[in-house]
């Protein structure tokens, strides 16, 4: 199965005025100049590889470069921004251009693999590498393109017989629209959760561009299933209200056919809605809005967008069955989760659930009561749907699609959806961790919800114990930022048939701070 | 055996009223706009490569590209100059960054050939050859480097499964500093004649930039003995005489320890002479300060740069040992030719007779009989020491260095040194065709030679019957320019290890003009 979609007929609906409300939102990005801190080799374990700290980085005034010749720059983080160096040339007068490879890594996997042995099926655009030509020594050369990265390497394909390179000037304009002062200090003595939290708040400051990017290596776009986990552990770290308010006219001024909330935005050329329906992703706008009243109280923000959540619900309970339960797709029409063979009729029914119980709430914000009743009415349809034909009372957990999948993202989104009290949602999840049925979770994403299931729900020591093993277990890996996809299992899981294009640093990943800052210190 | 050298303890010495003189004869470079003519398919002949005519250049417009695809562009002729396209999605908004591969050539071969394979031993930074990343479409790219091409590739890398590249605009602007207005129309029935001279102008015109290019795809600079040929082909054809002397007061305002004359100038990043020193390089100073004054009368410039040719012969003097004759050596000391194995000794002694020779003129001229007599006495001591030492009356050749090697270069320019009558001058060159020793010429400026030693002794009709059955040959192959290497017998010939690396717009090859309007029409 392919996974992307592309709507027939695609167009996109403009609402002016949002777009505009969007715009005066848009905010300064800070710059910091950051120096590479150390001269690192990378070094092969197996398959994977480490960066070993070789020299301090004053070493690279004394180093002349020639064909064939590499250094590996360490900039002691992860870095967004743009690059620039002095190239300059000793030896002999330069009798031939320059030609030299730059490749950025965010972890020393992607510095240690060739990228020609790339084998994924998404873009190979995305690996960060540029072949310069530089034809005049000494040069400043700034490399065009923002860069997600910790690690740069110059690798030297040519000089000439005559003349070497030197290197000097090496340095990151740092970008971010996350101000870190706003980051209130966390008070635990624990140190990992210190160390989970701050590799967190790095990954969410990486991510916080011009809006909430997903991941600022890949895809770099606002999309709406990341945009509703960023908002809230933003609420909980930098605090930027209007960032989330700004992303949220953007998905409200910029739908799709019949008014659908997309599943991701461009910003370039041109604001546009992509082409891709999630059911998931269309209804998290729901989410977000409802978060965003419950983190700020603006009412008038809440009034003005909640016509745009209501018409991702209508355009749900459209999808529904007569029996009141989602028609399941042999497409890729609903994300949930990167997991292999994941069906997600299940997950589709329970998010809608747990949509319909935020549009209620919202109504009722809005005193709107009529409107609240109409989607309890429509939560108890979807949930008697459910019961009867998802629920399977004999294993204890809901079943999903035709085959009766039965997965760990279906039992987490109906604990989330709370179709049953807090004791029989504690009792499926102890169930499902007893009898961990095999279409795992594959990304911190889903990882997310179970640990929000567990910690809503009361049962705050497996979701601390959770957060340890998982994203802790990133973070005993190095981890600078949390990673799009992490299975302790197997380090080069890949969505997209190669571990090489995954981003390293991902949105999604970063609601630990969330966890820790709201439920745990 | 290297083909570089380096001047030890290297130093430059600057004239800055040469060099403002120079700066001040820096010419406008003229600008066309070149549009592709049309699509071509690149079609391999064993190991060399055919262009073949595909689609018209408006089909372009009606194509698109995804991962995998290519086009090829014909622009019709040579160029030289800046290209810039536009590059515009199609399909659902890009959702990745476009990464295409650009690759330029003078012939079809360089489109045939993978670059990465690429086996020579200068370096592969010449080859023309650029990776993009485009991260926002539309855009108008601009290529920032300088190409010299017929052939433009467009390789798309990669894009996403959701849109592909359509290309337009494609457009060359191409310069130069020769006027083709300036070129008089040649007067010949002779159809091979007039096709020989036409790419012999081409040739010219794609040289002539800030000063006369060896080639404009490589080395892109200004090298003395490849000046000496342009200049006396300019004087025939694009008349533009002060880029001449713009180019004597260069090499004359730079030069280097001991006030040589550098085998080469760059203009970037400043006006610098290259610390290459190449006996024959160095006095073709003095045949180039003989030719201009000969063709322009301009006794100002002759008084001003005399003594730095004086100085060339003066350094060419201390090379001779006590019996005469020009100590031979192991490095690259002398160009004369490209051919393998080739000893420069009998050469460069040859060089330095014709260069006493044109000194002594020169002395005449600016009415100096005192100079005039020494420069005699120092021909005849230099021919006393050939006829003594290099002269094999057995065979009636002149031989070169320890081994007595017998090669085309060594009698050419004894021919040339005029160190015999005319008849005998007819004779030696009788013998040579006769005999056709094993080491041979290999490139057009030593063909240039032979076919000068044959049209100055009267031989006009081999001359005319090796320029159409070798710079003919290049012509019956498609050239549009003259190539800096060419072997009848090998097409695939290179001083470099491989042909993807040889210039195929060379200076040094585009004499024929010169030829065919001095001596044949």
């Amino acid at each position: 199965m392919d996974i992307t979609n592309s709507i027939p007929d695609f167009k996109m609906i403009v609402r002016p005025e949002f777009v505009k409300k969007a715009e005066e939102l848009k905010p300064e990005l800070s710059t910091v100049r950051v120096n590479p801190v150390r001269l690192v080799q990378i070094v092969p374990h197996g398959e994977d590889f480490t960066a070993e700290p070789a020299e301090d980085a004053a070493a690279l005034s004394r180093k002349s470069f020639g064909r064939g010749d590499s250094v590996c720059l360490d900039f002691g983080g992860h870095q967004v921004g743009y690059v620039s160096f002095r190239l300059s040339s000793t030896g002999s007068p330069q009798d031939a251009p320059a030609y030299i490879r730059i490749k950025l890594g965010e972890i020393p996997y992607e510095m240690g693999r060739n990228f020609a042995g790339y084998r994924g099926n998404i873009s190979r655009s995305w690996l960060q590498e540029e072949y310069l030509h530089i034809d005049v020594l000494p040069a400043v050369v700034r490399l065009p393109r923002r860069y997600a990265f910790r690690y740069l390497e110059l690798y030297v394909i040519d000089t000439s017989p005559k003349y070497k390179l030197t290197i000097s000037d090496v340095v990151c304009e740092s970008v971010t629209s996350a101000d870190p002062g706003r980051v209130l200090p966390l008070k635990t003595a624990d140190p990992e959760l210190a160390l989970i939290d701050r590799i967190s708040c790095k990954t969410m400051e990486s991510c916080m561009q011009l809006v909430f990017e997903d991941g600022p290596k890949r895809d770099r776009r606002l999309w709406m299933g990341d945009l509703r986990l960023q908002a809230l552990t933003n609420y909980h770290t930098f605090r930027n209200y209007d960032l989330v308010k700004r992303c949220l006219y953007l998905f409200a001024g910029l739908t799709q056919n019949e008014g659908r909330v997309g599943a991701c935005l461009f910003l370039e050329p041109k604001l546009q809605v992509d082409d891709t329906a999630l059911f998931d992703f269309s209804l998290m706008f729901v989410s977000c809005l409802y978060d965003y009243y419950e983190a700020t109280g603006d009412k008038e923000t809440l009034r003005e967008l909640f016509p745009t959540a209501e018409r991702q619900i209508e355009l749900s309970m459209a999808e529904l069955d007569e029996g009141g339960v989602v028609r399941d797709k042999d497409t890729w029409w609903c994300f949930l989760d990167w997991g292999k063979g994941l069906n997600k009729q299940a997950g589709a029914q329970a998010i809608l659930i747990y949509a319909l119980k935020q549009a209620r709430q919202m109504a009722e914000w809005l005193e709107d009561e009529e409107k609240a009743a109409r989607y309890s009415r429509q939560a108890e349809l979807a949930t008697e749907g459910a019961m009867s034909r998802l629920w399977d009372a004999e294993t204890g957990f809901f079943v999903s699609g035709k085959k009766g999948q039965f997965s760990w993202a279906s039992q987490v989104w109906f604990v989330l959806a709370n179709v049953f009290d807090r004791e029989k949602n504690q009792q499926l999840l102890k169930r499902l961790i007893r009898e961990d049925p095999p279409v795992k979770m594959a990304t911190p994403y889903m990882y997310h919800y179970f640990a929000e299931a567990l910690m809503e729900n009361g049962l705050i020591d497996i979701a601390l114990e959770t957060i340890r093993s998982y994203w802790g277990g990133m973070a005993r890996e190095g981890a600078d930022t949390f990673y799009e996809v992490y299975d302790p299992a197997d380090r080069f899981a890949s969505p997209y048939g190669d571990r090489l294009i995954n981003s390293f640093c991902h949105a999604w990943s970063g609601t630990p701070a969330y966890f820790i800052r709201k439920y745990l210190v």
